[in-house]
């Protein structure tokens, strides 16, 4: 115990003399992940070597087969007829031959990554065959005879990087973002998280709340020792009070993150036959709803994906909404319409241009609080002057066809943030999962909580305990450890290794 | 002139004595082609850089792209930030960025391969990047950007390879076969061509033509000098019988290696009702033709593709074959079933086992030159001694499915040749298209005719003529250039290079 309290004295100075750098303490920060992924590549050595097909299916000209685990190595020699283990990551042309029967399955490229530096940061080794259905199955065929191979589960190669401490939370969701995104802004903002400066950001702030830990309990412990400064827990909560800012200020950022990464549901709502669905097929670029000059002709919601101008927009058409109808399936329709439209991150309310007025008083109390832009159509007159917030009735004539669409792009655009989900920066990363939402929020919670605790006069100690679990929050984000095992971790390889 | 008749008396000689060994004489077979791809290989510098993605599509988690042509090497140091050209073949993870706007694009895998040991024979270059479509997009629209970079045909890049010497036709067309094999013998056979194994015994052929082709030469020019041996005429017939025999007895394999290629073409046949649908569809092991109780439910050819023990079978259920119906669309089908059975390579004829003996006589005359093997099939009997050649009519009892479907294997099996197409052979290649049997036939027949000009005293020259055609029969099946060419290169380089 008097051990421990000397280190953590140590450490205190070290921080508090600004003699322990950034980088060292970050350093420490980090000595938690390395030390379980020692714990982890223990564990992971007594696994199973897993093996699946990596690229995609059908007939193509390569497919890539991919190995890890503790008997990577010697299959690598076995299946390519080696006499020792290749140059790590050199490519070598082979006859690759089953390892038990030897009997010739393809001929490829064989690499060699071995472990810590592979992807999962196991022995690993990749085989680059032909891209056959017979030949993958063969090949997969004869890696399933070997003892301890099994194949991969679904991004178990992730899993066991994640475990051998190559990626965090973040950059393996990134990761997973990144081989889902189906438009040009997902694929920027999934490779910015991808690369670790989400994380970078969150880890910036917990070894933030590390220190402040640190401060606080140093000064449970010594304060009356006169080597800790009076003016400590005001330092703290200074710090504290920056940290709490920027979590909220990366709190409000209208979901921009959230939404370019699920798509941005948007609905078009209306009266009936002004021509919603004509919006939407314009959008979609097909027939997918059915036109008609029938009022009521749309009754179920048609939901369609389209990416517009690089964005994912799940746009949905409804049935129009009026009061009196004796269709019980249009009833069933409009309440749904209504449903979805409160759900919806953008309302798209077409209007009969002659009732503008009347209709944007009408509709707009009903969404006051989701985002409404109106646009106008009236099938009769096809110039209608650009309003506020409004847009003008195209939709129907061929020639205008792009110019509606960039409209519409632009709506997104605006909701999705004033163009900041659309050049996602590597400065300022998105949130883009309600698990950080949740987390970051139970987090700026606890930091409330301590403010509250501190500035009644509380115990210091319970206040403390606050900061552990701001710091167990934060830490889930990126898959650390809980607080006590950050601190005992810290502390005890501070000692060992200094 | 003179120079070139001492040249090809010096050749002679050099054969003759065995002073020209085998391997050199292979050598001076591929002088040819070495020259020609040297010939292509100014023509492709010339040429666009090529890229495809070259894996399978759908999200994974990697994707292959490749790039191929003179602006390989630039692209990669452009798109990778390398200072210089990487290690060949040693792979590098690194960001990738557009080269002309620095996007960031994806962080994957780059491999160089500096031609000519390169899969095209071309300064080539490998991307490996996560599988997802934005991604994939965002790298070939990068690509595409570049100047004199264009998207790659479908099989350019073993065109370049074919082009660049690095593959002969017989290869090119195994490594299609294996890319498209769905069963595992197919696998196996077209492993073996792409390998060269057929390309090897094809080339020995063409190298045997080529020798006797320079000693009948060195006779018409060369027959009254002392130095010309008085039986030479007759080690070049000797040596042409054997090699006429060697070709004939490659194309009588009772087309087993096409079939395996195409798939074995199967027809049941046999009286209505008897249980030919019933059959079919415990082959294919799902209900895929309509069995009911009434005689003519079949009526269209139902034709499936299945895998039976790793041979691909086109199996077709037909309708019954009777001739006393009224019903017009019912006649049709068994025109039909007449027709298919007659090109099929193996009829498998069902019986009912009370009419056993009336029914073989019938159909077997029918079709006499088709593989005939009957199938029992009785309703109301299951338990059939299994005859010579016939099979039991287990078909609709679940329970002894396997014992059936083994038993339509064996059949495939034995029409595919005695088990040697499932054991496809290195030593003894199968012919596997109908392209090699017409180029081979057409050399037999030139064997032929020169046989027939030298035994009966004709012109030597005549005949040297059809020895000639011979040999561009046979390099027409590796893709070597024609005979005069090849003749005029070996001598040309002969005494060039000497």
């Amino acid at each position: 115990m008097v051990f421990r309290i000397a280190i953590q004295l140590r450490y205190y100075r070290l921080v508090q003399n600004k003699r322990l750098s950034r980088d060292a303490s970050r350093w420490l920060c980090n000595r938690t992940s390395f030390s379980s992924c020692q714990r982890h590549r223990m564990k992971y050595s007594l696994a199973s070597t897993i093996y699946a097909l990596s690229s995609g299916h059908g007939k193509c000209g390569v497919a890539v087969i991919r190995i890890s685990g503790p008997n990577a190595a010697e299959t690598i020699i076995n299946i390519a007829k080696l006499k020792s283990l290749p140059q790590p990551r050199q490519a070598l042309l082979r006859s690759l031959k089953d390892p038990v029967t030897n009997e010739p399955l393809d001929r490829g490229l064989v690499l060699w990554f071995p472990g810590p530096k592979s992807f999962t940061g196991e022995d690993s080794c990749e085989l680059q065959i032909h891209g056959g259905p017979a030949v993958v199955s063969a090949v997969l065929t004869a890696l399933s005879k070997l003892p301890g191979y099994r194949p991969a589960e679904a991004g178990e190669f992730t899993k066991r990087a994640f475990h051998g401490g190559k990626l965090d939370l973040t950059e393996v969701e990134g990761l997973a973002d990144l081989i889902h995104a189906d438009t040009e802004a997902q694929r920027k903002q999934a490779l910015i998280q991808m690369e670790g400066n989400l994380s970078h950001l969150y880890n910036s702030w917990r070894e933030t709340l590390i220190k402040s830990v640190a401060h606080v309990e140093a000064f449970i412990d010594f304060s009356e020792d006169e080597n800790i400064e009076d003016n400590v827990m005001a330092i703290v909560k200074n710090q504290l009070e920056n940290l709490k800012n920027s979590i909220q200020s990366h709190l409000a950022d209208g979901r921009c993150g959230e939404r370019l990464r699920d798509g941005v549901r948007t609905v078009i709502v209306g009266e009936p036959n002004v021509g919603k669905s004509s919006l939407l097929n314009v959008l979609c670029q097909r027939p997918a709803a059915i036109v008609t000059p029938v009022a009521g002709t749309t009754r179920d919601v048609v939901e369609l994906h389209v990416n517009i101008g690089g964005y994912p927009v799940i746009i949905a058409d409804t049935a129009g909404l009026r009061t009196e109808t004796s269709d019980e399936v249009e009833k069933e329709g409009i309440l749904r319409a209504h449903a979805y439209a409160q759900k919806a991150d953008l309302v798209i309310l077409v209007i009969d241009a002659a009732k503008y007025v009347a209709q944007m008083e009408k509709m707009s109390s009903v969404y006051f609080d989701s985002y409404v832009n109106s646009y106008i159509n009236e099938l009769q007159l096809h110039s209608i002057a650009t309003r506020n917030n409004t847009f003008e009735s195209e939709c129907l004539t061929g020639e205008k066809l792009l110019r509606t669409e960039g409209s519409a792009g632009n709506i997104v655009d605006e909701v999705c943030g004033s163009g900041k989900c659309g050049n996602p920066s590597r400065e300022n990363p998105c949130l883009t999962q309600s698990r950080y939402r949740r987390h970051l929020t139970d987090c700026v919670a606890c930091l409330d909580e301590y403010f509250k605790v501190s500035s009644t006069g509380g115990d210091t100690v319970l206040a403390a305990q606050q900061l552990r679990k701001a710091l167990r929050h934060i830490g889930k984000i990126t898959g650390h450890v809980s607080t006590e095992q950050i601190l005992d971790v810290i502390f005890k390889d501070f000692c060992i290794g200094k």
